[in-house]
């Protein structure tokens, strides 16, 4: 059986964090996990932290930073694409047990692949993989086919009393 | 100045997974953690997950397990009060930089202990310290209080598929 499909969105802090989280929950339980993380470029605090880890997590990073306030360039696309193509790659040769795809639901908003694309790579996942897929504005297609869907929804932010990003706390 | 409050509360999944990976995030950029989990007594794959960071992050709990179906026992409520004295003490002592009160909203919920306790407690923490707190039915007054609060909403649960809890993926 196809492992289900977990869906994490909406506009509340809490995604990424929540992928975090599960890979080390498989991690404890032995589990393989494949990372990958679209968008973001960066080494945060999170990647470093799950090096103490890379006998069962591995990570990639497919993202040049933030776009979401410039525009989109051919790079960008090119880069998320490398990232799927080197997902189907990884899943042939390596038996995953969870499968993690940091902001690709961004990555789909955007444009930067389709889902048909994004789906392509997901049906290649060795029985019983489980997929972890998290971004904003995840699309109502995703939602549907998705077997699990949690929608982080913002009730109150501190960036409203101009808290910025902070080392080891959001980043 | 105080650290801030962050909630995490609502009937989706993702909840004590985004506790976990604030930890880990935290433990990254080289924060001294405190992980406290009430009403959960069992040893879940994510705690022996963090056991790897163990010169960062320390972890006790203060349950005996679900007793959401159950009637609550002066057990239950001592090992509670216990904990939450417990994490006072340890905040004198330590320099935490972030505390996580995992279920702690389950806590209060069910009456182990009220929210002025807990608030006489999180009021003892360093300076700096930030506070993430856990757990469905966060009460209202926490949440005005809060500095940041995600509601976790359940859009799609496979456990209506008859899915139950699985290791490494929900415990």
């Amino acid at each position: 059986m196809k492992g289900y499909i977990q869906v994490y969105t909406g506009n509340g802090k809490g995604k990424t964090t929540a992928a975090i989280g599960l890979s080390i929950r498989a991690a404890g339980a032995g589990k393989r996990v494949l990372f990958i993380q679209f968008v973001k470029g960066e080494v945060y605090s999170e990647i470093k932290a799950l090096k103490r880890y890379d006998d069962l997590i591995e990570i990639h990073q497919y993202g040049q930073g933030c776009f979401i306030e410039k525009q989109i360039t051919d790079e960008d696309r090119e880069l998320a694409m490398t990232g799927l193509n080197e997902v189907k790659r990884l899943l042939k040769i390596n038996n995953y047990e969870v499968i993690v795809l940091d902001e690709a639901n961004i990555a789909l908003y955007f444009g930067l692949f389709t889902i048909d694309e994004l789906m392509s790579v997901i049906d290649c996942r060795p029985k019983g993989c489980e997929v972890i897929i998290t971004g904003r504005y995840a699309p109502k297609e995703l939602i549907e086919l998705a077997d699990l869907v949690t929608e982080m929804k913002e009730i109150k932010h501190y960036y409203t009393k101009g808290v910025c990003a902070r080392k080891g706390i959001e980043k």
